[in-house]
């Protein structure tokens, strides 16, 4: 099943996909997706976030060859959007690279959890793109909050896909579309560190809890976004989707 | 008002500095700190954590000179633990540094603050000890979470203070004591990077909002912290803070 997460007629409602690939609203009636405004599918816990975790894409922004261990850096809940929101680009920056990614969320508390027992502390998985701001040079602490942690910079969505719907996560395919053009073409099965790998790495340094959300990296194909873009990122079986990028305007409401 | 939160048979309370230095619970009676066990005095929102924010400590972890931006990294919830709680120190590491800070908690949501406006969105104060494990090769994406995130490695309190009660935060003393013998003494004036200047940088960048935490750096003195040691930081007006290191019987609740 998939689970959402929506603002209609003032509530916020929980809400499934319909079998017609709609929106199930609590009562059982079924609206258009552009008839309500999306949330994130729940509130995450600790957002972990993985670096070059794609070999292609690490070669893509200059590194030689892929991490040898998980690079793995924290996001706030301030950078989270939901579907057919706006992000915005800050008016200083010269690229803000979509990043396609397969979010895993877990759903036990564990630790120090084995590879092939990780599945089972699965929840289920979402689909993110995690905007990267490319202009800055990075300091002693990288990423820095720049980068990664702008307000809204990651959406997330629209669905939160139970673990038992999807056979086989290290096989789906992503892709990224800039107004309708194909910009990522990935697979997950091209993950450097796999999703088991990446629970039991995480899980043997610190407490993982449900709600938690992994998002496992982005293959190559990444490309600079512009105000009025519409991104279009989608994993197969998980969810599209859909972004846009705004200016300064979204700076209204702080 | 000095406001800290235990568990006292059985339920999570709310509870205030009694005049003679104790805790008072809710119904007006007043126990000895070492009747209740302590949680961090609130569930914080993001946590920002600090590196190299006074130039001592800087020259001391081998950097030459203080950063010229603030080095910001963010932690997970997991980190926290409460006055009084053990700290265990993994069985393979060599170095596990104390290390005493002022935590600034925002009480406000906000974005854009200028510095002569930060101290209107500030709720209070506590005093942090954000242990550092110094073994393991930084990555890519620094701090590695081995060094900075294991579960419990940042205890909180006892108090948090209101701001209203802290005539100036950028001119208090800040101490660490191992096993009594006095370790770190230093002073909030010898931040590189200002309480105002923090809040500006980061509000620059992102909102942020009423429960967020800024741990805002350690001065020099850090040292290694060994199974056994009884470790005390304590900063001036804010909180003397007690933790004790423990070892891998601090794993058999996991």
């Amino acid at each position: 099943m998939k689970h959402g997460r929506v603002v209609y007629q003032g509530q916020v409602l929980a809400v499934t996909e319909s079998a017609d690939g709609r929106v199930q609203l609590p009562d059982g009636s079924i609206v258009a997706e552009t008839a309500v405004q999306w949330l994130p599918p729940m509130d995450f816990g600790t957002i972990f976030a993985l670096g070059l975790n794609y070999a292609d894409h690490a070669k893509e922004i200059a590194f030689n060859k892929a991490p040898e261990e998980p690079l793995v850096f924290l996001k706030g809940p301030n950078a989270l959007n939901g579907h057919r929101c706006h992000t915005r680009r800050p008016a200083d920056v010269t690229y803000m690279h979509f990043e396609c990614e397969l979010g895993v969320v877990i759903g036990k508390t564990c630790r120090n959890v084995k590879r092939e027992d990780a599945y089972s502390v699965v929840a289920g998985y979402v689909t993110a793109n995690d905007y990267a701001i490319r202009d800055y040079l990075e300091n002693y602490y990288r990423p820095n909050l720049r980068v990664k942690n702008r307000d809204g910079a990651t959406p997330v969505g629209p669905w939160l896909v139970d673990a038992t719907d999807i056979a086989d996560p290290m096989n789906l395919r992503l892709r990224s579309w800039v107004n309708g053009e194909l910009k990522q073409d990935g697979n997950t099965a091209d993950m450097v560190h796999s999703i088991p790998a990446l629970i039991a790495h995480l899980s043997s340094m610190m407490t993982l809890n449900p709600g938690d959300l992994i998002l496992t990296g982005t293959p190559d194909g990444v490309a600079d976004s512009r105000v009025g873009d519409e991104i279009v990122t989608e994993i197969e079986g998980v969810g599209r989707l859909v972004n846009f990028i705004g200016g300064d305007e979204l700076l209204s409401g702080h």
